[in-house]
């Protein structure tokens, strides 16, 4: 482990140094004893050069230890058991993650990341608010990046769910940033949530660690939702990491006149992200048994058989609403030019019946304008 | 023409019976010489075959014919030269098309429909205006349905920029609907716009005759933009209507907390609508001539030589935006991964330095990730 640290904070190498070095020697006990030619090879920097070849962040990461001990938090290293699953698939995960609370109960629900811009609307601010309580409710783990606006509210609504909220932080896990955070720090760890960094104790905020602390958010969650985010924010490099990472990328729309749904509305537009109204979208893309888990079938619908289920009248229908649903099934689709015919509805008419059909969620529409009903 | 006005007329004929009817006999003219075993044979209403038989409509097509004269307008068949091609491409076309101003300026520009809730926000109303003005602006037609809220909010832009825009009427052509629209509608033919209906003169406005309007506002147009609209609103119809006529569908999202943006922020998320920050965003997606000529290339890069503008240093671009861009080519897409080890960035810099550059269009991702500069 103290090798391990010792890496970790050594100057000049951050995670893509790291993981070659590890490539090449293996274990970190192995790069401290590599000869110059060897680490000059591997094209590092020469403070880090110099660093490993005198061995000084050794005692330093000694001290580390104990000091995390002192904290009740502990580090997990990327080659051990414990190390969170997603996190070590992204392409340069942290060589070593302080975790401090709850994390493990946190990062084994499954997790969605809520992001946005640190100078926030109120509108974002309660959508964000809404959104992760609504998911922490239904037993998803928030992870945020604990910085004003976005981030804050999206913590608050999980803590307010009495759900499970994790904040990674680009600073080390007992620098808070900013600092009238230090308060909402420490209900997250109260109330079963977690801070995680991958930065050594007392390290600041300095600028360059944020886009490096960014890659975590995503690289923990399953999908990144952005809320939302100007034309500059750092929300869209952490989507666009996410992206790159294979995982989900959500972002709430806003008006086209609000700078502050700029972005996230770019991303709908021309990134590929999901939009999101309500959590249930976030759920409905996340891989099939997680959302099974997290979207229950209707209890109502559980309690019938499945031919009540199909002979169901479903409450205020029109009679034409009623008669075509009555011409689709639940198992062949059926083609619009075949409910012309049998509706003898006008195509105006029926496809503004069947519209409505689909927004109350009886009947679905499939590629090739074919239609069949719900379960 | 009597004869295919007359048809129009008969009750109980709608588009597709019209539809039917010509096919079976080829011309109006035929279809009043039908016996009554073969128009039964069709399976038309019985007053529509009571009508026919007794050529009862052919004494108030003539009268209308003069009617429409004495307004100045004029009418379309199915089978004229000049009836427009968009609409003749759909599934049911009108037969009859009551055409008052400028119709053919305005038909033969590109068209693009602009609908909403007739209970909109001042947003809706907002972005309505801004969109249609700056459309016009640049040559294209604005349809729209001469309704309250964000219709009216579209022909207004449109007739602010001087454009060209074109009211489809749920009544006849001499009936304004809403009453208080008049002065619009006046203002639409004097200032080189024009009136649409399928229904005869004096046809009032019965709530039936909405969506078959609503066709033909996609009909007539290359996409449709909805800008505001609630969970059931009509707006979602045209735009079913316009996906099953193969037309684009765009829509104008907003506050994810707004009942007027529930609807467009639903085409987006589910029925494959184009989000649309500013009018290019609905340019870009036309027929490519078209979009080329609405679209015309920066005169800035038109002054300059192939060779100068791939030189050329954008203003504004850090050190290591700079050093990236020289990375790439315009005609050789690079991999991320030839970038990291080319830039010598971590993948989180790199990542955002890409996402900045592509943000300013001086560079566009392609699938796979790899990127390329734009000329």
């Amino acid at each position: 482990m103290r090798d391990w640290i010792a890496l970790n904070m050594t100057p000049g190498v951050g995670p893509r140094a790291a993981a070659k070095l590890l490539e090449s020697f293996g274990r970190p006990e192995a790069v401290f004893e590599a000869t110059r030619a060897e680490l000059e090879r591997l094209r590092l920097r020469p403070e880090a050069i110099e660093s490993i070849r005198a061995r000084d962040t050794f005692e330093k990461a000694a001290n580390e230890i104990e000091r995390v001990r002192a904290l009740g938090a502990e580090v997990l290293l990327l080659d051990d058991g414990v190390y969170p699953q997603l996190l070590r698939e992204i392409f340069d995960p942290p060589i070593t993650l302080y975790v401090h609370g709850a994390w493990s109960a946190c990062l084994d629900a499954p997790c969605v990341a809520i992001v946005g811009s640190r100078r926030s609307s109120t509108y974002g601010q309660n959508a964000a608010l809404m959104l992760a309580r609504d998911l922490a409710q239904h037993g998803v783990t928030i992870i945020s990046g604990l910085a004003r606006g976005i981030d804050a509210a999206a913590h608050r609504g999980s803590l307010e769910a009495g759900g499970r909220t994790v904040a990674v932080m680009g600073t080390g896990i007992d620098q808070v940033y900013p600092r009238d955070h230090k308060k909402l720090a420490d209900e997250i760890l109260a109330r079963g949530g977690a801070l995680v960094s991958e930065f050594p104790l007392e390290t600041p905020p300095a600028p360059q660690n944020f886009p490096y602390r960014n890659r975590v958010i995503s690289g923990l969650s399953l999908g990144v939702l952005v809320v939302e985010a100007s034309e500059n924010s750092g929300s869209l490099i952490t989507a666009r990491l996410a992206l790159e990472q294979g995982r989900e990328v959500f972002a709430v729309p806003g008006n086209i006149t609000s700078r502050n749904s700029f972005g996230t509305n770019y991303l709908i537009k021309g990134a590929g992200a999901k939009l999101v109204q309500q959590w249930q979208d976030i759920c409905a893309e996340l891989p099939p048994e997680i959302a099974a888990e997290l979207l229950p079938p209707e209890p109502k619908k559980k309690e019938k058989g499945l031919v009540e289920q199909l002979s169901l009248v479903p409450e205020g229908l029109s009679e034409t609403e009623h008669s075509v649903l009555k011409l689709l099934s639940s198992d062949t689709p059926v083609h619009i030019d075949t409910l012309v015919q049998a509706s003898r509805l006008g195509i105006s008419e029926l496809t503004s019946v069947l519209l409505g059909l689909e927004m109350r969620e009886l009947i679905r529409q499939l590629p090739g304008k074919c239609f069949v009903r719900k379960l």
